[in-house]
């Protein structure tokens, strides 16, 4: 089906709503507290008691995968809506408060009660890597119901994030969210998030692959090996490849690669002076990449916007932008 | 009276417990919501509700004048204790962590029900400069029962902010626990925090000056000015010398004066590349004095520790110090 009103908004987003919890430790930390080095793990409530009484002094800012990624999209003048569970608490307010007051439209209304909103404790090393502990919190409870369906179908894009694929409310959300973008005639786009996350669910996001329900999916180079069973990465990407539109895959350091209707290109990584915190790279490589590709951008140009946001976020503490990044673009696109 | 046993504590402090929420802005906008730019700001929580709505997207970093200066301390290696007043909220859990992970012991209990922890809404310009509006919240109700009387006996130093003399119950506090502390023989150290606390509290803070229970005072520029009525610095100066042990006043980027026992000592500022958020500036002063004071350290060593610990806390956003400042200090002293 073709989109037959024009879009109102270019991006709407389903994703974890979290608060990240930020502080610098030193190696012998993660090894202490058995944390999964530059990896995403899901914990319960105890263990993020657990980790937090273990932490050092930090700092709270707003996170979530796709809430990260619409940031980046809002701050480069794109029209953003967000969906995603919070609880009626502070830090659900501070979220909110985040995500307004970068332009996006927020309104999925707060669950009350327990679970507390989620949090992720980050414990960022010297070398910048981060190593995240993840509490869903209110946000596994994320409803089908919560769904704004008009909203859905006015985006061009629907943007989804696979780590909602784990928690069984919020993976029925997403997959009716699907059906609404598509029988609106928008495009879907998918980040796979983490290795484990396929591990888990491969099996759909394969299919949905197959499916070709996946316009845009962006994917790292350890998500493509998991997701292919290809651990070489050209064969990673040959085998996806022609089964979606736009592929874009990142390699930290080495650059990006992106193969889109049959076309190829590449970028360097855009070098820093110094990694102080990866959190959000990805993320803010995604928003790059898809504010140059919703205008129409050559595939180059769209994967040098998505270098130079993920440069920009590696080089301070949080997930989300912090510079001019309209300015930011005008110096070194 | 003299201390009869050795301090278990260098340094306990009473203050504000309270979380920073802080955001970078432009000018137009301390101007439109008619910020008193520079400055701090008692606000209630509909003005915080209304300023938060206005404010950009933020960070969370627990505050509070004397809880910071603790924190400086503490990096330091001082042995220090901090009373204060949380809610038994999110934001509280936030304040009481990043105490206790700073090795500081804070054990006052946090106080059912409304208000919440109080939060400072920072909007930083350009420049550096920051503007601070406060909710006090829970720590408005600071009573004189939570004072742990024995724990203000055993610290060598009781630390105080002037800030907390606004309210009724934590004033009353303070005033106890000087006591307290004066009949264990020990050292009184205050900051009288912002002009327009001395406004209103300056004959309170006079009288503590002329009847000698204040050993060491803290002030800047402007608070020296409005407390002794001296506009000009030297006046200023030369109106509490002679009534305080230990004074010490900061004059930002013109550095610091301490005059003790008659001695005069100076320090410029220690050059930063940029001034990124000047939140703090002052409360890491005192810690960097006070950690040379505390090992009988000469005047002039005590100031250059100050200025250092200054210079790393406006170098990034945030009240308290985010290097090891004790290899710092090494390297810079």
């Amino acid at each position: 089906m073709t989109a037959t009103t024009p879009p109102r908004y270019d991006v709407v987003a389903i994703g974890n709503a979290v608060v990240d919890v930020i502080a610098s430790c030193d190696e012998e930390l993660i090894d202490e507290l058995q944390l999964n080095r530059g990896g995403m793990t899901l914990i319960d409530e105890a263990r993020a008691e657990e980790l937090y009484e273990a932490m050092p002094p930090a700092r709270e800012l707003s996170g979530g995968s796709a809430a990260n990624t619409l940031a980046g999209l809002a701050t480069l003048g794109l029209q953003c809506a967000f969906i995603g569970q919070v609880a009626d608490d502070q830090l659900g307010k501070v979220f909110r408060h985040d995500m307004r007051a970068t332009g996006i439209d927020f309104d999925t209304p707060a669950r009350p009660g327990e679970p507390a909103t989620g949090r992720v404790l980050i414990f960022v090393t010297p070398d910048g890597e981060r190593t995240m502990n993840t509490f869903l919190g209110a946000g596994q409870f994320l409803p089908a119901a919560a769904l704004d369906e008009e909203l859905i179908a006015s985006a061009a894009i629907l943007y989804l994030e696979g780590y909602l694929w784990d928690p069984e409310e919020p993976r029925r959300a997403m997959r009716r969210a699907i059906a609404v973008a598509r029988n609106a005639g928008r495009k879907i786009a998918f980040t796979a998030s983490e290795s484990f996350v396929i591990e888990r669910h491969g099996d759909d996001f394969r299919s949905m692959i197959e499916e070709g329900i996946i316009d845009i999916l962006f994917v790292n180079e350890s998500e493509l090996a998991t997701l292919t069973g290809e651990s070489a990465f050209e064969a990673g990407l040959a085998a996806v490849a022609g089964k979606v539109p736009v592929l874009v895959a990142t390699r930290s350091e080495k650059g990006a690669v992106a193969i889109a209707h049959g076309e190829r290109a590449e970028v360097a990584a855009v070098p820093v002076m110094k990694v102080v915190d990866t959190t959000g790279a990805g993320d803010q490589f995604a928003a790059g990449f898809l504010s140059g590709y919703v205008r129409g951008e050559p595939l180059t140009r769209c994967l040098k916007r998505g270098a130079i946001c993920a440069s920009e976020v590696i080089s301070h503490y949080g997930p989300r932008p912090e510079a001019d990044m309209l300015k930011l673009m005008e110096e070194r696109l």
